[in-house]
């Protein structure tokens, strides 16, 4: 097997966020779960929007988020996802080609947009997405390169990629050519409402010893589970998973791999301004510090260290030179 | 002659702001003078864009700022200004609307895009604008609805609406209906670079009587006035519009009407993120208390006040409860 030309190659729905501030009250009127995502459909997408108030506009997207991330911290990124050929698609070009990420997925014209995500953020800085997938879910299978997948050290996928089907099969296609090629498969489970959805093609997926490094938070490992308690999901999970990352917010992370358990607790944050991309920064500094043959407990806190800055700010992609920040926490 | 409808009616460059941070070093490499606003094609807007670094994107637009920083005070205003029939049009529509501003200036669909100002943003805070005017330039004077002007106390112009010549006569369309209907003219001169190109024709219309209240900032109205110091530079222009206000950045600001002159000083801010819009949001602050009747004082620091929270993040609309603000500070 030689040397990977890439430490981290992500798939995922390639969508742009249009964020607006919000208060309890409007996720109240509008029956919105706060902190879940949610698919709409294009009704949805336009009633949501002239109801919203005004927003920015930050390319975004999980596995995008955790590319951009993993080349902020000085790794090398690729990311494969669907845009279309219109002016959000270049935009969501620009941003993952301006971060450093290699990006050579074809925009499709085929008269659906580019994906948005129109995501709530009440004052406490929780988000509450609603995804509108457009192109995204129309990323074929032939958008695989296999070449690119066994150049990478670890592939990385989002739970969230399960909902629409035709990227569905892109993603089981590009796990079989990175085991084929003996490179490392990642994948998260992105959301609880996205494990409810898809708890036994998830399960599937680990009891079939397609993953080696789960990501999950709290509430999608109990989901996932049916547990009662977070050590009993553990306890189920990792012998499935050859490293099992949890993070757990402000109560920090753990990460599980062959019998061992490490802990580590939160960075501090001066504000949480808006917490999406936290979970996508969060794996994106794990994996860019473990595919250099970083331990667990550095890996935790490069992650650690990424996902804070992320919540600092509006938007899921890093602001700070991220590289520098680990470099000074780290050394 | 009837109440008016509106304190502030604007009318200005429909554009988004794409937003990205960059270094000096940046600036050097590709030629441009920090703090200026160059107008550029649509080749130079490919290549710039391919060169610069991710972003964000705001609506954005001088005369669009400044209604939605009018309505964010509580005052009533409506902007006029172009967009095409596009995704970037439909975030501008829905971001200006959702501020509360009253925008039905129909979109154009003539395979010209909506306008966008690539704003890069030094460490020091400072912005250089790069502006690519698209549909900007195409607003027709039809588009100039004269029950709209006689309905708004204040109509406000951008001096950058000078540059496109369509846009020009439907400013000049508009200037003559509000004196018409006895309403007050206000005009800013926007940006010494945008005074050098249009110096006779902004002088034409201060000695004709055609601004009732003139916005301008050091640099503008040295440049206008080609005057050695600020004082003979006042001197000079006062005695042409009724109202001259004069901003002067972290100096403050002064007005003058009447002969009689006031200053105040500019508003504490904790860090300079991002000056876009500054001048735009004293404007807002300026007219929206003038327009209820506030004297130069009053008037003066509502403006600060506005230019303190625009400068305090990314962007040119603001994002604090303006009215709080205000109520807060000035009672």
């Amino acid at each position: 097997m030689p040397d990977p030309r890439l430490d981290v190659l992500t798939i995922g729905n390639a969508v742009v966020d249009i964020i607006a501030a919000t208060d309890d009250d409007f996720l109240a009127r509008e029956g919105l779960e706060k902190g879940s995502m949610r698919l709409i459909d294009t009704d949805e997408a336009t009633r949501l929007y002239e109801h919203m108030g005004p927003a920015r506009e930050v390319s975004g997207g999980s596995a995008g988020n955790t590319a951009a991330g993993v080349a902020a911290l000085g790794g090398r990124a690729g990311f494969i996802g669907q845009v279309a050929e219109d002016q959000l698609g270049d935009i969501y070009r620009h941003d993952i080609r301006g971060s450093g990420v290699e990006f050579d997925t074809p925009a499709l014209d085929i008269g659906v947009p580019t994906g948005r995500v129109m995501v709530l953020v009440t004052p406490d800085g929780q988000r509450t997405m609603n995804t509108f997938l457009g192109a995204a879910q129309h990323l074929p299978a032939d958008a695989i390169d296999p070449k690119q997948i066994e150049d990478a050290a670890i592939l990385y996928l989002e739970g969230y990629l399960w909902d629409p089907e035709v990227p569905r099969r892109a993603m089981t296609q590009a796990i079989e050519i990175a085991r084929g090629a003996g490179r490392k498969v990642a994948f998260t489970l992105s959301d609880s409402f996205c494990v409810d959805r898809h708890r036994d093609g998830f399960l599937q997926l680990l009891q079939g010893g397609f993953v080696d490094i789960l990501f999950a938070n709290e509430d999608e490992i109990l989901s996932l589970t049916g547990a009662a308690d977070l050590d009993s999901a553990i306890a189920q999970v990792a012998p499935q998973a050859a490293v099992l990352v949890v993070t757990r917010s402000e109560k920090g992370a753990l990460a599980i791999a062959e019998g061992r358990r490490v802990d580590v607790s939160a960075e501090p944050v001066n504000r949480v301004v808006d917490t999406t991309g936290a979970g996508d920064l969060f794996a994106a500094g794990f994996l860019a510090a473990f595919a250099r043959g970083g331990g667990l407990e550095r890996s935790l806190r490069t992650g650690a260290i990424a996902a804070a800055e992320v919540i600092s700010h509006y938007g899921a992609r890093p602001e700070a030179d991220l590289a520098a920040l680990v470099r000074e926490r780290l050394g």
